[in-house]
């Protein structure tokens, strides 16, 4: 019997049906169970359900409907904020406005999202991740008031399923793992591990939709444009600059 | 009932019992079944079981005994070479040589991670995580063979517990979520949330122990010193340019 982390798959039509008070509660406990530096806790999780808040947030992530329609938004952020405060506040010398400490702030963050996550779905909550929130993070941060010391690393739409789509493909294992060192990829097998899915009618259906030769530049000409690519780069490295993370390289 | 994140406390004393082939391999599928950035997996996980090569990354965490105990030591790596070697092959372009990416690959890897921690400690394993990892990622770059555009991000080490040890404690919930929007915090709250972890008996050993007036001085001065801090982070920052990650910005 197979655990609750096999059956993940994401979650893009919720039923209005707000969380429960006590089952929210239970996610984001199991959140801050997770491991994190030095038990620092360098995150911060920020739970939007206000209806309005969350039509605001809803073009920071490209208007998809999960943003509006999911009962509960979770921006996850990395902080050193609050525990610079209370280094200053105990005569100690905080040394967090750094890229190191951005990213253990990130590390933190992202184990305790993860862990918001299986929880969410051990008791029948479907989720969704929005890889938009590094490409707004800044106009996030002003809809959010956060301060310096704290920038968005991720963003959880969290509510009950309305729909049951099928597990989405992974590589082979052997494609993401390695033995003792990291052993390099040949031509041959990395054509190999991605030829089940180039294969696939999914791919197919794709190609043709896309008039494009194949799947990796579905990729690269339609989802994930070289400019694009980019620009969000940039703004999100700018926004670790203004948020005080990038003080002492 | 609880779920086993509430259960989660770091192993750092390990029977030398391998782990069971089987088992090992459904703690990595585990990892795999995580969300990842448009399902590109932007990651790899470097499962060392060698003896003599965990002898020789046991100095990049700073000897830590658990790297040569704990049976497997998994060091999680953003890794962008394997997509773009994909690109390559089908005429595509890729711009995955940047800040921007290099944030998707860590999203990844840390999901990744979480999971597989969480799958091997519901089936008795226990794990650590090693933040050593950012402070030495070159030396482990060099010792696991990682190309351009793969870094390590965190490391996990695994195997049967031989400690039971206490769950560690946590701020109040409250201190980590807001609601709505981030909510700052006044000074009278941060010594509020603070105050059970200052007054316990395990911080007035420490204060006696380090001969200094308050906790927050202990991770100011003894653990996370900001000469080292600023070290660390450039360092790490180095090798995020040498790696590539950092062509376009």
């Amino acid at each position: 019997m197979k655990s609750v982390l096999f059956k993940h798959r994401s979650i893009r039509k919720f039923r209005p049906a707000p969380i429960p008070e006590e089952l929210l509660r239970e996610c984001l406990e199991a959140a801050s169970r997770a491991s994190t530096c030095g038990n620092m806790q360098l995150y911060s999780l920020i739970v939007t359900r206000d209806k309005a808040l969350r039509e605001r947030l809803a073009p920071c992530h490209f208007n998809q409907s999960m943003v509006t329609e999911a009962p509960c938004v979770v921006t996850i952020c990395a902080d050193v904020h609050r525990f610079t405060m209370w280094c200053e506040q105990r005569g100690a010398d905080p040394a967090y406005d750094n890229f190191g400490w951005f990213m253990n702030g990130v590390t933190d963050a992202l184990l305790a999202a993860q862990n918001l996550c299986v929880e969410a779905e051990m008791h029948g909550l479907g989720i969704c991740y929005l890889g938009t929130t590094i490409y707004t993070a800044g106009e996030i941060s002003k809809i959010l008031s956060l301060p310096k010391g704290v920038i968005p690393v991720t963003t959880v739409v969290m509510g009950y399923p309305d729909e049951t789509p099928e597990l989405t493909d992974r590589l082979p294992l052997e494609a993401v793992v390695h033995y003792e060192k990291y052993t390099d990829y040949t031509e041959a097998e990395i054509d190999e591990l991605w030829a089940e899915r180039e294969e696939s009618p999914l791919t197919r259906q794709l190609l043709e939709e896309n008039g494009l030769p194949n799947l990796a530049q579905v990729f690269t000409q339609r989802r994930y444009v070289r400019r694009d690519n980019l620009a969000f780069s940039q703004s999100y490295f700018a926004l670790l600059k203004e948020k005080g993370f990038f003080n002492n390289n």
